[in-house]
């Protein structure tokens, strides 16, 4: 296998050639390019390294700017210099998901048989595929074993595939707000969001590169249903309640008389700017189909059995999406496998959203673990050489 | 005002004429059919009938068949000859909602102005004004008070708003998983239906009655949307899980893997066999609208101020569509208005759906209700002669 590396003002690439990727559908990728970003420096022993895992939507743009949006980076909250994961001192990598549409290959790339982008004819990928990318990344970039994995959600399930997979790999792992399965509820939302897609018209079957189509509609559909997800009642009830928008009485009309179907639209409209909709398609089928036990015989803690990395675990009491019994069932399962596993529930009436939000408990949670951590490794200052 | 009784294998529709119902929205329907359909016999008296409200979706057939699907009415678990609505006590009545699409006046029906369906020149209405439209019906069926007045969910909102605005027309009112206002994240999910419907090309903007055409697929995916949120999480799990559907192993494709997906699928498909998208738009904007304290001044309580109705409310344990403390607020305004209430939560883990299912303390707390309203009002044997 092959690796070439390029850079541009949205950060690295690396491509792999040469049967790059054996993936879990029995497909081998022969091309694999993943687009990643890097922050802060790799100290001299390599062990200072950071993987952060993104959610569904997310990118490879956790701190600094986002080079496409203009806008800060997902996870300023909490990734940067002097942050909670502090940039000054750990060697922060985070690349954009196998699948997605962040420049890693996806259903967009070049089919190499039909030099057309895949549509459809990618294949369907799944977390475990995702992590073995990422896998190929820290071989390419030198790193023998990871400092800490840590994400948010799908981010959380690539954090458990990875201690699942490669446990001697990593010596920390942070899952927040995630799951070690998709549940039946979730499931049906994503087939929901789906469904909105392959009924859009300008679809075309997954084959809309070749026009100008994209369909958008459905694709804003399929957003507006799963942001509802995100957030709590408490949450929306709070931000919107019933308020108009703009105005000081109902219409008697389909206007977004109230701020939350305003906020709605919005979110739909500004998402399908950025986002691809078979990259939408492929994701949450690859989070449907996650189910660590079921790959361990129904066992989770088989998964993890005789484990030596740390567990952070966190969840948010208003999280309805990866509610807390989730966490919890995982930290069982942990403890069944001997494993160093903390737990916190965090009080929050935001939301999933709340681990992307000013959540001061998370971030004192995830700030003293990774120091606790560091001090287990002996990375005196983070193992910043200085 | 004239009115025109015909009666045909559906029921019955009553069609009055002349300025008929002067709407929220400052319109005046001039014709306006409602369809309705009467089990059991009116007393001598007039003082044994119910009224039952139907749902968002349902229809004017809660017992018996229904005529147009051939299946049993969608409460037939309480209304029935000997059941806990006793038909053969009580002179049953439930009429289709205005602005639904089982034979009432709705977006379907013919524009006088123009001969054509109204589509989107069909007013836009409220729960109020669906009460109002029951209520002509009421008097033209010679009634001058209700024994009770029943309904879930949207039919619960038509019972508030019979107390709030016709409280001395009822002497008792059961509104079951309920709101007094419809919140923030209802409105979230009923507008991601209704862009689902406006996204599809076969809407034609709501003026697709005049072709073959009809909006099947964002209608589908309203309703698949809308299904989840009829659902506890539990009672997916218990009912799905992660089950797959007709098959050994995932397809690694985008076909319904699992249980669930086949489900909703199934939902969508059936749902819009039997109704209108426009239906659907006005609808879930009349529950969008509705909030009872708004338009008593924010004072819930002075809606029901002096009230003599009695009032049994009943929510359930695992319904976060229209969760507990939507009925606990109600009935605090309803005790702070001196009224005559009692409050059941149910254990259910079947979700908002409960009120549809087989629910024996709801069934049991309905019908102890009943007993004594009838016991109170004097109505032997449920008021029937013999």
């Amino acid at each position: 296998m092959n690796a070439t590396q390029t850079q541009n003002e949205d950060g690295e690439t690396v491509r792999f050639d040469g049967a790059a990727l054996k993936l879990d559908c029995g497909v081998t990728l022969e091309t694999l390019e993943l687009a990643y970003r890097t922050y802060g420096t790799l100290n001299k022993d390599k062990s200072n390294a950071i993987l952060i895992c993104h959610a569904l939507t997310g990118d490879q743009h956790p701190a600094g700017d986002n080079p496409l949006t203009g806008k800060p980076g997902w996870w300023t909250q909490v990734v940067g210099p002097g942050g909670i994961i502090d940039t000054d001192k750990y060697f922060v990598i985070c690349s954009n998901v196998l699948g997605g549409c962040g420049g890693s290959t996806g259903p967009q790339s070049g089919n190499p048989e039909t030099g057309k982008p895949y549509g459809l004819d990618f294949p369907v990928i799944t977390i475990a595929d995702m992590v073995r990318a990422q896998n190929l990344l820290i071989d390419h970039l030198g790193i023998e074993s990871l400092f800490c994995v840590i994400g948010g959600s799908m981010g959380g399930m690539q954090v458990l595939q990875w201690a699942a997979a490669h446990s001697d790999r990593i010596f920390s792992a942070v899952p927040i707000a995630t799951s070690a399965r998709h549940s039946s509820q979730n499931i049906a939302f994503h087939e929901v969001g789906r469904q909105a897609i392959l009924a859009d018209p300008e679809w075309h079957g997954g084959a809309y590169y070749a026009t100008d189509a994209h369909p958008r509609k459905g694709l804003a559909v399929a957003r507006m249903a799963a942001h509802i997800t995100y957030l709590s009642e408490a949450a929306l009830q709070r931000k919107f309640g019933r308020n108009l928008q703009d105005r000081e009485a109902i219409s008697y009309g389909f206007d977004a008389d109230f701020q939350i179907e305003s906020y709605l639209r919005h979110q739909g409209m500004t998402f399908v700017e950025r986002f691809d909709a078979n990259s939408y398609l492929y994701i949450t089928r690859a989070m449907d189909y996650f189910d660590i036990a079921a790959e361990n015989g129904g066992n989770l803690a088989a998964a993890f059995n005789g484990t030596a990395t740390r567990f952070c675990v966190m969840s948010f009491t208003s999280d309805w999406l990866f509610p807390t019994p989730e966490s919890v069932n995982l930290v069982r399962a942990l403890n069944a496998a001997g494993a160093n596993v903390s737990f916190v529930e965090i009080e929050s009436d935001k939301g999933h959203d709340a681990f992307l939000l000013d959540e001061p408990e998370m971030h004192a949670t995830l700030s003293g673990f990774l120091q606790a951590a560091a001090q287990a490794r002996g990375l005196e200052n983070g193992g910043r050489d200085d």
